[in-house]
Parts: structure tokens; C-alpha cells; sequence
């Protein structure tokens, strides 16, 4: 347990066994009760096709129970400064209470390789979030830099030896290697441009305002850079089920996606699972079994050596290293499906959420953030503001319009087509506009984009706050404190202060000088007088 | 500099000098300059009667500028959580530079003596907030527990030893021992019952959303404690100028308190000044001369001997240790009356402001708190929530009705009157309310009082924010997370968690058990299907 054991003794608790003791006398090996018993798929450990060693992993977790590190309050206090911000101590302690300490290391090993350089909001299971420089860097977010939302460790798969099982409610159940998937001679291949987005994105709005659920997996206070856009090369899911399983049987209803990844729900494990409806697959040809993003074989950390990519969905439907693909009768059981990803009414809470009275969160609907410039920036300017952002709607909706208001929601501008990207069935649009700005001090910015379907955005992060915190999709507000060049009164002072080598910024600290001198104080108060004269 | 110099080791700056040397071989003694010179009045030094002495000091300072400690960024960043909050580094290293260390010692051991248990947000010069419970204590606050806005250090005079000196635009200057003023005989004394605030209460609601102005002397970052309310025993000033001075000249428009405390301004040094119109005195006989506070001497942080008590005006007008007492044509040039509390409009800010085009604070409008809850607490309830707090309304107004929202502002509930403390010409009314409440989640109650002009209060903060954050009197707004236990599935919820000694709170710990079986789960969503079915 090295990893936790510089926090474990920090705060006192009890360091876990490495090793599990059944008898007073032998210390048995934990690898020897969940192996990886593929060659070549290391860090993959089945579970769904094992209820005993299932079991088996529940009973370890639950005697070790209150062990574990309690998960942070960050909700209510402020976020570390520190990077990566968060620490998962209790997810890495479940994997190496099992054995599983490799996957821990190996995903991080993995994260350092491939992600050098953006926010890591959770270092295990790996969340990263995107910075804004590279979110605006353009319309295709390159590799290094697309966030990352995962649920487990990274697995690492060969791809020679990964295999791909489909079955449930098909004509015929199949293996299928890399080298079938790849073979353009069997399945048509194509690219689509994606925008993945987790349905997390902006909620540290939410934090802020109004906290909600955590989770035993730290639901992460993501910005506004958990999205991104790749062009995906695939095979659309639909070709397969047809051409390689000879369709589905009239039962199916649903196709269940299972990754290699391990996953923790209240003490039982599970591989990642989730599903979507057949309709979706079935209307859709962008949805895609892909092994390619952006021209490069899909890093790890996104799913080597396959993945889905379901265009329109949140992310957490588009199941990364995908083994196994099940047709259903009814939604997928596993708790990432039925226990999360649940959209609530205002009016349920920690008092009274079940899993069935939130709605099941599949397709987003249209959002819009300001990247730049930052809340609470101070902006010297000319008598206009540029803002730059992004526009995303799901669901097979794409954006057709974007405004942004300067002054909290009443007056809107809306961006020249000409200074947007363009549009796309499946992915975002970045935008710039330069908005007119006369007024000076702490001015509220937000911004609402419009989809091919008419719907915009909810009005107040109250508008659709919701108690596991999840599309965060109200208009994206910012404060940005104004001073305008084009007013003498601000020219002359921004001049003193340059004589003097300062500036406007840091805005709170106060100015050296007088800001006025006593004749022309005196002068003032005389002509209007601080009281009445009679 | 022993009390600063933990820090500017820490920080890696510059030790100040304890002593100053004006030639390479000889070093003197700073104290020379700047003596104590009247027997008896510890921790004062007299600048304004000599300009030269004045002059040697702001020389001094200039001189040292780069050394001096920054003022510390606490705004834009979350407050320590340390106790006292903030550390008046820069204040303490002015007076140690000019040997006036045991001001700066004695006030705060004065501190721990007369305000042992009260928020201590600024050491030096001494910001001292009132606790919540003790708000609510009653209509009186116990001296030990009244907010205390110093401008400078506690000075230690002894009462035989001190005199007040009045001038000016009177008919008699005169000087009057303590002896002479509280005789009966010589003036009529009376009691009154008097809410002092200080203009920061609650600025740290416009910091919140709004940084603004820093000072040199760190603006508090006050909550809703920054008021109490006292008895004070003294002589109306009215009656004394009448008959110690035989009354003031025509020219008298204005009368200037002056206090044995120092003061700083960007490199000048003052003692305490500040200014009433002539007419407030003349109109109202409860502005006093005043020496007893509860029954009982004033406390030294409280001004003892002598203090102003001007009613219905914000603090700073209430001078302390008040020594002299000028009578003007116009008001004070001392910067607390002329640089300081100004009332700016939206579009003033680092880039305009001057000391003419802010008006001048002296009235204090009406305004309320919410002290009870606080902000984002999570309240289990029957069905009704019962709030308590503080209004107030300055200028010789009362507050004749409290309301509270539970809702935002939008249903409003007024307070029974008898659940408010009684009426007074210049004391608050404390309030209780209890509020129906069905809703459950994050609710927001405001509150906002009625004075007796029908003045009320601005609706949010942004209506009324000012750059120096001053008057926060917009409705004082909480979030409160609400569990009504007269909902079943709610009463379900809370006896689960009770059976496992589990609760609510904290709010965002996730509840440990399954929130539904699959039994339940899967009739629900038979019933109600996650798609449709055709």
C-alpha cells in the first residue's frame, strides 16, 4: 500500500494489509483469488462472468470497510491548490486491497505519458480536464490534451490478443479479433468528428451555489473543459450487429457495453457497464466500435484498443477497452447505468433520491461556456470586450446560434457566423465576438446558445440545479470588472499609475497616491456642499 | 519590531530598523522625536498641533516604503481560517518604526482582557466581530462581546489626568477635566439606549461577488456582527457647548472630534479626526459626551475616558478617546472624514475614484441580517423553519416592520411584533420568525426591515455595490438545504441513516446502503419505461 501510506499515517488510521490472512498461521497471495487470466490483457480482471469471486471481493471490501479513507469534503470548501487536486486514496485502496495495486500504478504511469499538460482533477481513477489555451487552440482538441473521465484504472491491452464477444439477443453470438474489426473487406469502415462531453462539465457551478451528492468515486468539481473533439475511425456498431452476429432477435432493446476496467459501487465490483437502446444504434451509423482518434491509434487512456464512441451521449456511454457487448431486453443493470447518471428534480436529495425517481442522463442537451476571459478578471479596454468560448448541443441537435449578454441576461449579441467554427452533426462550435462595453466596474457576461432543435439554455444555475449535479447546461455567467480607456477620468489614472510603474491590476490593492488633491476637493465640496445649506 | 519580525523572516523581507541612525556613527533614539508628552495619557502622541513633527514622520516613512509588509490579498482568494483572521502586519511595523511599539503591545493585550471570546478579525488596529449566540442575547450586548472598529492603537489614559479641549468657532474655548464633566452639577447627564454599526457590516457579501477597495488599513471583511447595542451614560454635547463654552459662533457649521489614537495615511501620520454637521448636534440631545457603557466605565478599546456618541450615524463619527472637540466652518480635512467612508456609485472604482465624487456616510440606512441559521446548513424540520436576526435603521428612523422570503424574495412573511424587542429612537430590534416550509432542497431566504420613513432595503447585493464596500444593506440572503420530515419518503430516508448512526449531514457524504432493490427499481421502470415504447 505505498501509494496511501504517507496519507494513512499523516492522519492516523490504520495502514491496510497488503496481504489478506485467512488462518491465524499462512498469509495467502490475493493475486491467486482475482488473476488476470487473459495473456496479454493486463489489468483486466473478469467479474461479471464470476458471482463467487464477486462475492468473494465484496466480503474483503466489507470487512476492511471502516479502514478506508473517508472520501474529502470539497464541496463545501474550498478546492486544494495542490495538482493533481484531488487524490482517489479510496479507490486506489480498494484495488491494492484485492491485489490490484499495478492497475493503480500503471494508469498513472500511463497519465504522465499521455497527458503531461492538463488539469489532473483526480489522479486515480484518472479525471483531467482540459486548459483553456487548448480548449481554444481549435476545433479538433489534439490527443494530449482531450479530457479524460474515467471510472477505473487503465488496462493494458495487447491488441493481438484482444478479443471483442457479442451476444444476449443476436442471431449469432460471435468472437470478433482487431484484425476482423479492422478489415475494411468485412465491415465499412468511417470517420466521424465527435464531440464527447462528460455530463459533469461546469459543475463546480453547481458547487458553488448549491453542493450535492458525493460519491464514493469523487464526482469531479469539473470547469469548463471537461469536452473535447476528435475524429474517430470506426466501424458504425449497427454493421456489425448485422453483418458479423446477423442482426439482432426481436427481444433486443438494448445493447450492454462492458470495458476491462474494474469498478466500485457500495463494497461490490464490477467490470464498467452501460447501455444504450438498440434505436439509437440502429438510427445512428456515427455510432462506432473505433480504434483511431485524430489519425493515431486511440491512446490507452482513451480505450486501446477499442472503444465505443456514441455521438450525442454523454461520455460515460461511450465504453472504453469494450470486450464485450450484450443485446438486452431492458437497460443494463450495472450501477454506472442504473445507480448514476441520474438527473434529478430540485426536490430530491440526499433525503429521499432512489435510482428510479431520476431520470436516466443519455443524450446532453445544448450548452455554451465563456473560456476566455476568467471570472473576476479585471479588463482595460478600448470600449468593446472579445469573449471566446464553445457551443455544443447533443442528441443529434448541432448549435445554431450563440449570444452573449453583457449585462447578466437582459441585452444579448449574437456571433457572426463568420467567427464561429463550422457546423457538424456531432461536434462543438468555438466562437469569438466582440461585445460593445461602455460601462465601467463589475459586470456580469453570459453567454446561451440555440440548437437545430430551438432549445436554449436554462436561465440561473438554480434553473435546473439538480442534486446529483449533473448538466450543468444554465447560460454561463462570468463577473469581469470593466475599465474603459475611452473615458478621460480612467485615462488620466491609468496614466498616474504607469508613472509610478503600477497598473489597474492586482485591482483590490489600493492606489499609493491621492486621488485627489485638497483644492480640488475643497473646490467640489464647495460647490456641492456635503449638507444642505438650509 | 519582535511582534512583526516571525513574519518578515518568514517571508524573506527586509527587517525595519529598530532605531534610526541619520549619521554612520551614532544611532538615536526614535522615542525623542515622537514623545508621549502629557503625564498620565500612555500610547498618545499629539501630531496635530505640530506640523514639523508631522513632517520628521512622513519623512521616516517614506523612507522605509519598500520595507513595509504588503497588504494582503483577501479578497479574490478564501479567508484564512485562522484566529485572529487577518495580521496587521504594515499598522504595526508604522508605529514600531516610530518607536511607538507599546501601543501596538498594549492594545492587544487590552484585547485579550476586555474581548476574550469575541471573532478577531484584524489584531491591529483591532477588528473585533461579535459571535452569533451572542448577538442574539439580548437587546443589550455585554460589553465584553460588542464589535470594537479601531482606526489605531488602544491608548492607556488615565482619567484624573485627562482633559478635553474645546475650540474653534466658540464663544469660550475651554478645557474640562473628567471631574468637571461628570458633575451634575455643571451638566444635565442622561442615559441612552444606542445600536452602533460600523459602515462594514456585512461587507463580506459585496467581497464575495464583488471585490472592491483595499486600504492600508485592512478593510474588514466583516460579516453580520459588526453592530451592538449599549446603554450609554454621558452629557449631551449640545449641553456642554452651551454652557462650558457659552455656545458656538455663526461660522460654526461643523464640530471635529479628535482622538488620542494615530493614525496613517499614505505616508502622513494624524491623530484620529473626524466630523459631524452642527445642526445633528443641535437637533439631537442624544448625541453624548459619553463615559459609561452598561452600567460600567468604558472599556479601554471602547474609548475610556471619553467618547462620542453620535446616534443614528455609522461608528466611525463616535469618536473614542475624544480629547478635543473644534468647532468648523466646514467639515473635517482629517482623511477618516475627507479620503474615507465615501459612498461611490457603480461606475466609480480604482479607475476614477476621488475623494469628491463618493458621498459622505454618515447616516446609517435601514438594513437586517439573517444570524440564525447560517448560510448553507441543512435543516431538518416539521414542516417550519424559524429564523432569527437583527434590523436597524440609522438617522433617528426605527424599524417598524421584518419580513422574510423563503423563496428568494418573492413570498414575503412578516414578523409578529411580539417576536421582535421593543422599539427604540437609535436601537435595533431583534426578530424571531418561524417560516412555513414544504419545499425540500436549496432554498433561499432573504429578509429585509421597513424603518419608519417606509424606507426599505436594496434587492440585491449588486444593487447596491460600492467600490470602498461600504452600506452592504441589500436583503441578506441564505441558502438553507431543507429536509421536511412530513414527507414520507423522507421520514424513510432519516430513520435509515439513524439506524446505521448515520444522519443527514454532512450533506455530500454519500448515503453507504443501496437508495432502492432491484425489485423496486425495475418495477418503477416497467411501469415508467427509460424509452418509449413506441
Amino acid at each position: 500500500m505505498s501509494t496511501s501510506s504517507t496519507h494513512s499515517e499523516a492522519n492516523g488510521s490504520v495502514l491496510l494489509s497488503p496481504s489478506l490472512s485467512f488462518s491465524s498461521s499462512k498469509v495467502f497471495d490475493v493475486n491467486r483469488l482475482f488473476p488476470e487470466e487473459k495473456p496479454g490483457w493486463r489489468g483486466y480482471v473478469e467479474w461479471e462472468k464470476y458471482p463467487n469471486r464477486k462475492a468473494v471481493a465484496s466480503h474483503i471490501l466489507e470487512a476492511h470497510q471502516s479502514e478506508f479513507t473517508q472520501i474529502p469534503e470539497f464541496q463545501f470548501v474550498p478546492l486544494p491548490k495542490t495538482n493533481p487536486i484531488l487524490i482517489g486514496y479510496r479507490w486506489k485502496e480498494y484495488h491494492e486491497l484485492l491485489g490490484l495495486k499495478n492497475i493503480v500504478d500503471f494508469s498513472w504511469e500511463t497519465v504522465l505519458k499521455e497527458k503531461p499538460d492538463i488539469i489532473h482533477l483526480l489522479d486515480f481513477p484518472y479525471n483531467g480536464e482540459t486548459r483553456r489555451d487548448q480548449l481554444l487552440s481549435g476545433k479538433i482538441t489534439d490527443n494530449k490534451w482531450h479530457f479524460i473521465r474515467n471510472h477505473g484504472g487503465i488496462p493494458d491491452i495487447d491488441e493481438d490478443a484482444f478479443e471483442l464477444e457479442i451476444g444476449g439477443f443476436v442471431n449469432n453470438p460471435v468472437k470478433l479479433s482487431m484484425k476482423d474489426i479492422k478489415d475494411p473487406s468485412k465491415f465499412p469502415q468511417t470517420e466521424v468528428i465527435v464531440t464527447l462531453q462528460c455530463s459533469g462539465t461546469r459543475r463546480i457551478e453547481q458547487i458553488n451555489q448549491y453542493p450535492g451528492d458525493g460519491d464514493e468515486l469523487i464526482n469531479a468539481p469539473w470547469g469548463e473543459g471537461a469536452i473535447g473533439t476528435a475524429v474517430y475511425r470506426g466501424v458504425p456498431l449497427k454493421k456489425i450487429l448485422k453483418k458479423a452476429c446477423g442482426g439482432v432477435l426481436p427481444e433486443c432493446q438494448h445493447l450492454e457495453f462492458i470495458g476491462a476496467d474494474t469498478y466500485f459501487k457500495k463494497n461490490n465490483v464490477f467490470n464498467y457497464a452501460v447501455s444504450v437502446p438498440w434505436k439509437k444504434v440502429r438510427q445512428n451509423e456515427e455510432v462506432l466500435l473505433a480504434w483511431e482518434m485524430n489519425g493515431e491509434p486511440l491512446p490507452k487512456s482513451h480505450g486501446f484498443p477499442l472503444r465505443l464512441v456514441v455521438t450525442g451521449y454523454i461520455g460515460a456511454r461511450s465504453c472504453k477497452w469494450v470486450y464485450k457487448i450484450n443485446a438486452l431486453a431492458e437497460p443494463s443493470m450495472g450501477p454506472v447505468q442504473r445507480q448514476e447518471y441520474l438527473y434529478y428534480t430540485a426536490q430530491i436529495g440526499k433525503q429521499n433520491a432512489k435510482y428510479s425517481n431520476g431520470f436516466s442522463i443519455q443524450q446532453m442537451p445544448v450548452s455554451s461556456a465563456i473560456i476566455t476571459p476568467q471570472d473576476k478578471e479585471v479588463i482595460v479596454h478600448d470600449g468593446s470586450i472579445t469573449l471566446r468560448g464553445w457551443a455544443y448541443s447533443g442528441g443529434g441537435n448541432w448549435v445554431e446560434r450563440v449570444e452573449v449578454s453583457p449585462d447578466g441576461g437582459s441585452v444579448w449579441y449574437a456571433v457572426d457566423p463568420d467567427d464561429m467554427t463550422e457546423k457538424h452533426y456531432h461536434a462543438w462550435r468555438l466562437w469569438k465576438i466582440d461585445i460593445p462595453v461602455e460601462a465601467e466596474g463589475w459586470l456580469e457576461f453570459c453567454v446561451r446558445a440555440w440548437d437545430s432543435s430551438n432549445n436554449t439554455e436554462p436561465t440561473f444555475v438554480r434553473s435546473a440545479w439538480n442534486w446529483d449535479l449533473h448538466v450543468t447546461s444554465s447560460c454561463h455567467r462570468i463577473k469581469l470588472y470593466s475599465v474603459n480607456k475611452k473615458r478621460l477620468a480612467t485615462m488620466k489614472r491609468i496614466k498616474e499609475l504607469e508613472a509610478r510603474g503600477e497598473g489597474i491590476v492586482p485591482l483590490s490593492k489600493p492606489v499609493e497616491f491621492a486621488l485627489e488633491d485638497e483644492g480640488e476637493y475643497l473646490a467640489a465640496c464647495r460647490k456641492y456642499p456635503r449638507e444642505p445649506l438650509s
